[in-house]
């Protein structure tokens, strides 16, 4: 699966993901009271409001993108409609010929690990036939169960040709709590990252590995560092823009070749709209804002590559 | 909410959670047929076979016991129809009066664990209503990525009277990969005990707190140094039973008046028409061997307390 990534990042020399992570507050009034009129101001109103928002983003942007991460959490939020348009969204993008990143950080123990892969990465055995659930071509997982909890998403990986990528370096403020605490004279996410490579050696696709890393754009000298440890293992960089990462900073996330990392926004693309920047489009033309806004993401990542 | 829960446990003086996590496997094949005779040999005839399991099992064990426990990624593995089952189950349990745990491990920063939190906990604004998602009393999460991402379960207890159990020392062979590694000679899990401790201050109801911890049964050592280290944090207990915790392993989880811990098996009542010591109950009576096995955990259980 990495290497049909990669394949699409140098076909569209664009090494992005537009993060579909559509709160209410985003979603311009006028698709809000279509949405309402047709399903009520109910979860089901709701879901069809982010379900018109995304086909719009996606439409507007697919010929531009190699993927997209959809946040499960915005979808779940809203209980089963919610989850409902996470799948029709994952779908809609599919048949767009996106990558789609779930972005669900699951992780348990043993078969429920197995659960989760089956669900949203493989297929699961029902009777005398197989059936996928969620389909999603790549998920993020959270690695504080260690190799029970992410061994199963690594046999669905080889089972089915698709990707993980675990979380190493978050971008968020607190993510030092634990990840940076020093074992042994080394900060915790590099122990992380340590067995990340070694799960990844489980599943080589070409130079680089199904097996990827989180690591936040918000912690340049942690992603350098990361880059130098992990010469086989791709990066999901989240943390650019609205969340204060800039382009010099994630320029460290790549190899020699520009390769190596894909960097997600969400808010800075699907909400760009609200931006000084891109008010000029109006809120009617909400998408289209969408559309300049990767224009110029790819421009400012493209500069320091 | 945590209150609300010991409550229950002093009521039915059983000190445990029946894990609802129904692997196919586990489900007697009448059910299965009844099932897919009626929806197909689909997920929605897997669902179903789920929920015609889930039900017999609840109602043959309801009035014996405090709460349930069902893993969530069981049924998400069945994609939508799995997960309606999920909210039909949760909504199930507390109508016959039991707490429900939602097993979902979730986690993420700022305002995407605002999101799963309002999805599992709390309710979600949408025009000018509030609509709860999947509406459990509680639910497990991973703390990984520090306080940004536990925070807004934390508030979400207040706001709505629930309670989390956070990960602190799992139950799996390789929990100790990171887990139990040292930082500045103490383990990473005492470091996630003493945040545990902080986020727990701040939704205390009465001498416990409504942020609890889960703490395995397989790794008795460890579980009687946290129960000294943590007076008011309630534990969920995994691994008892069919994970090789004993009684005896667990008494330290429990304070001087036999309070402070409420352990789930799953397989070990679920699946206990499978055991040789329950095979005379016959598959067609597999309610009445969960019936007996919780019986049996319960007397297991109050022998040590």
């Amino acid at each position: 699966m990495i290497s049909k990534l990669i394949g699409k990042i140098l076909k569209t020399k664009a090494p992005i993901c537009v993060g579909l992570d559509p709160m209410l507050s985003y979603i311009p009034a006028a698709l809000i009271d279509r949405a309402f009129q047709e399903k009520g101001e109910t979860p089901e109103g709701a879901a069809e409001a982010v379900w018109l928002f995304n086909k719009a983003i996606v439409d507007a942007t697919c010929d531009l993108i190699p993927s997209v991460k959809p946040q499960i959490a915005m979808y779940e939020q809203f209980g089963i409609p919610g989850l409902a348009v996470y799948e029709r969204t994952v779908r809609y993008c599919q048949d767009k010929g996106l990558i789609v990143i779930g972005d669900a950080k699951r992780g348990d123990i043993g078969s429920t690990s197995a659960a989760y892969a089956a669900g949203h990465l493989g297929k699961v055995k029902i009777g005398g036939g197989l059936f996928q659930g969620f389909g999603t071509d790549m998920v993020t997982v959270n690695p504080y169960l260690g190799t029970d909890g992410v061994k199963p998403f690594v046999d669905a990986c080889n089972e089915f040709d698709k990707g993980i990528f675990v979380l190493v370096k978050t971008s968020n403020p607190s993510s030092g709590e634990f990840q940076d605490r020093k074992i042994d004279g080394r900060p915790l996410y590099e122990l992380v990252a340590d067995k990340v490579m070694e799960w990844g050696a489980m599943s080589m696709d070409g130079e680089w590995s199904n097996v990827g890393a989180v690591v936040g754009a918000t912690y340049p000298q942690m992603i350098a560092e990361l880059r130098q440890l992990m010469p086989h293992t791709f990066f999901l960089v989240p943390g650019y823009g609205a969340q204060g990462g800039t382009a010099e900073d994630l320029k460290l996330a790549f190899d020699k070749d520009g390769i190596g990392a894909v960097v997600n926004s969400s808010r800075g693309i699907i909400a760009a709209y609200k931006k000084d920047s891109y008010r000029k489009f109006g809120e009617e033309h909400f998408a289209e804002a969408s559309r300049q806004a990767v224009i110029d993401m790819i421009a400012d990542i493209g500069s320091v590559l």
